[in-house]
């Protein structure tokens, strides 16, 4: 099989800040990625990193293109479920680049971010979609995935985060004593 | 001010499993809950948590009933956003018993969690809300939140999961030399 897939190491930051963008265009915000290649490797690379990341390559075997090149990225962390009482897997970004397409790369990601669910434990895959990609809503309905439509995702940034801070009462301290 | 918020210790467990379970009677899924108190030790409370707690004292300072009683709570962790290349502040359940809603102690809650969105630099701070509970989805538009109505939520569990994994290639290895 002409698709590989490993953990990305943090020589890759650069290789994914192009996803990242590259997924912003798709996405028809091409000017929303302001995150830097030092960002990423703080983040992701350290002894506590905030996320996880696959890289899939693809070996064209063309009598022009030998070796394998970068064709697609999944960018994964871990949530939590209060009602299972375990971590979920959550995929923030899955992207094949266009040239790459129709291939099987981002269903052989997405495969190998539920083997990775399976190895922690994870009994939830979560992710978002835009509404008007219809071809992906099919795709993921197709693997058994369903749409939890009745929650709206709510958002705060900037100012209005800094605004309702100034009004947080500050934290009290207590005692482990009790347990 | 009768509220004070404090960080959860171990000893808090049983408490956020009693809210946990308060939360999932409202939003009318009474038995969804699975979670034990051992789950939430083992993932909250160990060297590094799957996720943080706050919880929110109300003292009543009435002739029979002195000193101050367990009221609400937030439970939120990190998530990551690709655009802005920083880690973001994710609220995954934010509740406030029946006996002591209308007194400010949900919107204390929040602050407080703003606040530590600002102290750990994440310019987002996000959560979720049911589209039929209109009194809070009119509080957070107050509090200037957006809503992100062009994303769906998608969810894959047990099965589907276990099915996808089966067709993951598997990782390969690459070592870091290329940095």
């Amino acid at each position: 099989m002409p698709t590989t897939i490993r953990k990305a190491v943090a020589g890759d930051v650069p290789l994914i800040l192009e996803f990242i963008r590259g997924l912003a265009l798709f996405e028809r915000e091409p000017d929303a990625v302001t995150a830097t290649e030092a960002d990423l490797l703080r983040d992701g690379f350290g002894p506590e990193p905030y996320f996880h990341c696959l890289i899939a390559d693809y070996d064209a075997r063309t009598s022009d293109q030998t070796g394998s090149q970068p064709a697609g990225f999944a960018f994964y962390f871990f949530n939590y479920s209060t009602w299972t009482g375990r971590p979920g897997l959550y995929l923030e970004d899955l992207f094949v680049n266009p040239e790459f397409r129709g291939l099987g790369i981002g269903k052989a990601l997405l495969a190998q971010v539920a083997a990775i669910a399976v190895e922690k434990g994870c009994p939830r895959l979560q992710w978002e979609v835009l509404d008007w990609n219809t071809p992906a809503v099919d795709f993921y309905a197709s693997l058994g995935a369903v749409f939890l439509d009745e929650w709206r995702n709510v958002r705060m940034t900037g100012e209005a985060i800094a605004r309702l801070a100034a009004q947080a009462p500050g934290l009290t301290e207590k005692a482990e004593a009790q347990f």
